[in-house]
């Protein structure tokens, strides 16, 4: 370990989370706290006045998303983007984005302690309605500052009681200005819970995020015969639940054989009449299919429709395979990728490279600027729920890392 | 084909079963006609009506089962008992137990037409709440009269909306003697739609039934562990839906390994928590298992049993299996069945042995009884609802050979 590098102050760093995780407490521990919502403006309000106390020039955009510059000696060259979203799940943990947003926190904190001016500003972001929990689709904060989202889009989104994003907006007092949207970004750091198990099981810390997964949803109906279960003897039935029993094995043998960490997933399956005694006449149900290499996720895509038809028609049953969704794979900038693991190594913390299987703020950020992300490991995988947990040794490495990746980025000359 | 043989009369039968299709009838040509319904006593009446023109000896019992005698020459002898039931399910068809009534009722006018007098008596009878749609569990009237279930447990159950059974009964005027339940029955017999689709595949008229098949009823609970489908290897997942896919293909393979005619079945499936991207972490399934012979049933419970908790084992995951439910088989008299074949032959009907998967009023009273059936074929194996068909030809045939064995079997002599 390098003696000379900046670290974090982790008991500060924990007073601030623990700050954050009043704000919006469930009973079980969790966090509510859905985007625009009385929670939210409150955890705005106390992020603001941080922001403040740092002498941030704090300046909030038409999407609500709140940025806190830091000018460095070029204060007109592209700032170095650092953030996330303090919004969660109806029963989310307290990690999540917020450990983003606060760890960049920390970050200019610890830069404003040691006097550390430098080349470049560095801006700290909290993006609008990541979850998507209230507002539908997610990350719409972020999509409608890269251009994913048209901004009427962005400010028609309702919730489920009619309330509209915009008018939302205007409740909390966070409708900012269009011009205070961020330009010219230099780069965009993200520092996120993995969500996954892969860091929690291989015991590593920190893991340098090269991309994003590509992900196709499929959605397959198998029609057999209805029967009565009593007197439909075996040899005539079309039983539309062991086919897809066996197409589900097939579907599961498809990610073995293409391997290279293809995922494919049977999540959702209805049964129809679903009764104890009647052979299954109909099942619906979904595959998810993900690989960070496109073509490799539609050859993927391409052997679990020929090998379900193949079943279908060995079962004497019919099969509608459609196209649910589709979303191609995103990839970081390497030099970022290289630069996370390079910060692990000098602090002498594990480190891999890992692909996420989610989407995040930084997908859309990755659309107009270089973007990366940095994950540290969720104890079992899980998230979005109490349960999520991040130990604070990891989460200590997490902002360490982030301190150097920022620091070095933003020493960076030119425009 | 014996051209002596007594026949029914067809177009009578047709013109009974259509003014009985049109009490409870359902906009889309079905019946509703629940157990001690207003429909079920204007059904009752209509039938108490016929049984007086063809004078016979109508009695009601304290279950509201409805008999009518026909003394024959030894008035005190046991009685031919020949019948089913006038009540339907909601969503029912114009046949199933109200075919085995008319047609018992057919039988009685030939005789009457012809004045055959028998030896024995022949008693028709309309048991309560076959169906079991409006009165938990099915069969009451026959399970009353066979002491099968305790008069108190019939009078005292509840339809969904409270309304005692004993009330109901009042209340449409069928609450009858218990000194006028049937004492000494010689034998029974049920004509009935095979509600499975044996006979039509086959293109065979006549079922001779065997008996009903025993069954066990297992809910079989998969836990594996949830996981979000991107972030997390196929090599770390416990999933329950691939594993319960391989039991249910399993299941499938041992009714194929034990043979003769044994049936598994897994109707109904749940998955949690049943989402898209989401690893499943519990499945719960049904499985329904069913054979004539109780041993080879018990036989097949055990291979099931023990090939999904070694499928449990392989995949890492749990398993709990629980009996949900357990009826042995009914055997009827051998006597009857040979009759019934007899009967077809006879006439010149195609005829087959077939053992009934569902249970019938018949079940219970062979607990009293030598007990029959006859199966005619249902248009695609279906029944409970109102695209039940049997064709008129069939019809015919069926009560024929019900004319023909109620004919030889009340011509025995002794008690």
């Amino acid at each position: 370990m390098n003696h000379s590098l900046l670290k974090v102050n982790l008991k500060r760093l924990k007073q601030t989370l623990a700050a954050s995780s009043k704000i919006g407490r469930l009973p079980n521990g969790g966090l509510c706290r859905l985007a625009l919502s009385n929670e939210d403006k409150a955890m705005r309000d106390l992020f603001v006045t941080w922001l403040k106390e740092e002498q941030l020039q704090v300046r909030v955009d038409d999407f609500g998303n709140i940025y806190g510059r830091r000018p460095g000696r070029n204060p007109d060259s592209s700032p170095v983007m650092i953030g996330s979203h303090l919004d969660t799940q109806p029963q989310g943990g307290q990690y999540d984005g917020v450990l983003g947003v606060l760890s960049a926190l920390e970050v200019i904190r610890v830069l404003n302690e040691h006097n550390i001016e430098t080349e470049r500003p560095i801006e700290i972001v909290n993006f609008t309605n990541e979850e998507g929990a209230r507002f539908e689709p997610p990350m719409l904060g972020s999509g409608g500052l890269a251009n994913i989202f048209d901004e009427q889009y962005v400010f028609n989104r309702e919730d489920r009681q009619g309330r509209r994003f915009k008018d939302e907006l205007a409740r909390i007092g966070y409708a900012g200005k269009k011009e205070n949207r961020a330009k010219q970004i230099y780069c965009f750091i993200e520092l996120h819970v993995e969500q996954g198990s892969v860091l929690h099981r291989e015991q590593v810390s920190i893991g340098a995020v090269e991309g994003i997964q590509g992900m196709t949803w499929l959605e397959v109906r198998v029609t057999g015969e209805a029967d009565h279960a009593g007197p439909t003897p075996m040899s005539m039935r079309k039983d539309a639940l062991v086919a897809a029993a066996k197409m589900i094995t097939a579907i599961e043998q498809v990610a073995d054989e293409v391997g290279s960490g293809v995922t494919t997933t049977v999540g959702r399956l209805a049964v129809e009449p679903n009764v104890v005694n009647c052979v299954p006449g109909q099942v619906v149900f979904s595959v998810d299919i993900r690989h960070f290499d496109d073509a490799t996720r539609r050859q993927t895509v391409h052997l679990v429709q020929e090998k379900i038809s193949t079943i279908a028609v060995m079962a004497g049953v019919d099969i509608e395979i459609n196209n649910l969704w589709e979303t191609e794979s995103t990839h970081f900038a390497q030099e970022i990728v290289d630069l996370v693991m390079q910060g692990a190594e000098q602090y002498g913390y594990s480190a891999r490279r890992i692909v996420s299987g989610a989407g995040h703020d930084a997908k859309y950020i990755n659309a107009i600027a270089p973007a990366g992300m940095i994950f540290v490991p969720s104890i079992n995988g899980k998230s979005h729920c109490p349960e999520e947990l991040t130990l604070m040794e990891d989460i200590e490495k997490g902002a360490n890392v982030l301190l150097y990746v920022t620091h070095q980025l933003a020493q960076h000359r030119g425009d």
